[in-house]
């Protein structure tokens, strides 16, 4: 494809790395920092400034970090101070908003809605269309599915907010809403449509609206009678076990 | 930043006051105007064409009028015919179908998704990924959280349609869904993903699926105590008693 | 109005019928077909290539097919390997990812997400916020409604994926979730909030969370006592009996 033109506007002290690649149409604030072999789609906005820049004169913007070798679909918003590691990838349209702070190998889903001040540990995988409300902390190998929603509000509105706490390996089935300030242990598995309002111990296999104890996750097993959790033993793929097989992998680690 | 270039595409009858503030890559149609130091961010389309410019010679543009001190974000689509009062704002990616009415202070979140020939009182907050069917009726200081549908017929597919009518205060929890007619009375409180089925008097809490009268609002407290409904009394980020307090301001408007 | 310029780019191998007209920002890849009399709008990506194509020197582009009189709203993204039989439409900000078969009249609402390898019949019809996972069938007459979930997984995650289907002249209330492989026979109702977790019948009427079969449709009526399904008797607005009346269209068909 031949580009008749590029329209990029790029603001102060912005670094894009040479071998970056920048699509049609994008515009990069002021402190954006983009890493090696990434890849920025057509329409995005990166760093974007934050309401307080509307209504303050003396706004500061914070750095926003894209790292290495990461791919921002097109029409995406990633607002200031976000701080994405090394293969950070989004689908179509996401919106970050600020100060967020991703591990490694993130992969947010399409139309995700992610309102900022939440910390994201490596291989956290979005689905399309999550919500995930400031104050949210989300452990390593989290996998949440489509319109999933992090609530921070028990009794709204209120300004005492408290975000949920979802621990390793946790897979959260579409539409279920984790409320306010619930921890979710580690290999839990929420079914879809679910109520979470209380805690849930590691292994919990929850689900229902109201949300009930299922059981142990190590207790589901497939038509041949084999066990389907913890799940990192069946599915590896963009995982980094999926070389030497889980075990192997956490012996080395 | 410096605005490498602009392009901004302006239809006949477009009023844009001097000091209001036009993004990168906007589009304003026909008949537009945009009131005293209001912001459209990039990537906006203002007084969309309604379908009918597809499919009649003689399509007529109505007016698309955006109050003063208004901020529109970005990838926001406003059809014509809708009128916003000052002080109105949107999230990112917004979808205004035509024909509503607001009133000053709405805030309507990223993502939400307003079918058109609807009434939104003043101080209504949208958070994000609301859908508001047709012929819905919003009161004023009402709040919506994210992925709340109105609907509008009961036995689908129909063309008799009835759009949920809410009052004033009222708070509608994630995911709830509000069936064809329902009339919420003032100052209840939805809990998440409800089902309401049902006429609700005021001071209603209401919860479950399907959804049940859990009791009144008043008799929820903290842990202190301390009653939480209504909620103008404990929460008041740019509402109008802000300064003055609840009950003043009451009395003195 | 006047299109002070036009920032369209394409690809090669693409064909736009001379009657098809394109908005502005718009990129139209490798291979695309856009038919005769077809509108694409503004910020539009047609054609987008495969996750492959980042990461594979040999990509090769699948064509990408679009008939004719059909409307593409603004911000929509296809992927390659669509193919979309005449009067398809679309709202805003649809995403269709690759290799799905549309047959005519399809509508698929603002902000739709479909995610690819899946087939719909004709004069299917989502609206807004519709998530199709991969592996979809959906027959003819279709009518899905908002934050509807197709799921692929039972027990995520997987790489054994298994999209549902369903039948003819089926309706799915909004925010319902159609578990993995379920069959859900023609002419059903499925109400709002529902989770379909196994197959039913033809005209069945099933709702609730976990769902339940209510009865059968045809016993569904109205304040006077007629009957509201086979929804077609009643409801003809772009469908094709609509000038002779269903029976009448059935004979002859």
């Amino acid at each position: 494809m031949i580009g008749l033109y590029h329209t990029i506007q790029t603001g102060k002290g912005v670094f894009i790395h040479p071998s970056a690649s920048i699509g049609q149409h994008v515009t990069i604030y002021d402190g954006v920092r983009i890493g090696a072999n990434s890849v920025i789609g057509d329409y995005c906005t990166i760093g974007e400034p934050l309401h307080s820049f509307y209504t303050q004169e003396n706004y500061i913007q914070s750095p926003t970090i894209i790292g290495a070798n990461s791919l921002i679909r097109s029409h995406s918003i990633i607002y200031a101070g976000n701080q994405m590691d090394d293969y950070f990838s989004t689908g179509h349209r996401v919106t970050i908003r600020e100060n967020n702070r991703f591990g490694s190998h993130n992969s947010i889903g399409t139309l995700s809605d992610i309102q900022g001040e939440s910390v994201f540990g490596s291989y956290v995988r979005l689905h399309s269309s999550v919500h995930i409300c400031q104050g949210s902390t989300l452990g390593n190998y989290v996998m949440i599915y489509p319109f999933v929603v992090f609530m921070n509000d028990r009794y709204p509105p209120t300004t005492h907010t408290k975000g949920p706490i979802v621990g390793d390996y946790t897979q959260v089935g579409v539409q279920s809403v984790l409320h306010s300030g619930v921890r979710i242990g580690e290999n839990s598995l929420i079914g879809a449509q679910t109520s979470v309002h209380k805690d849930l111990a590691p292994f919990s296999f929850f689900s229902g609206n109201p949300g009930a104890l299922i059981g142990d996750v190590r207790t589901i097993k497939d038509e041949m009678g084999n066990p389907l959790y913890p799940w990192p033993y069946r599915f590896d793929r963009g995982m980094p076990w999926s070389e030497l097989g889980y075990d192997r992998w956490k012996e080395e680690k």
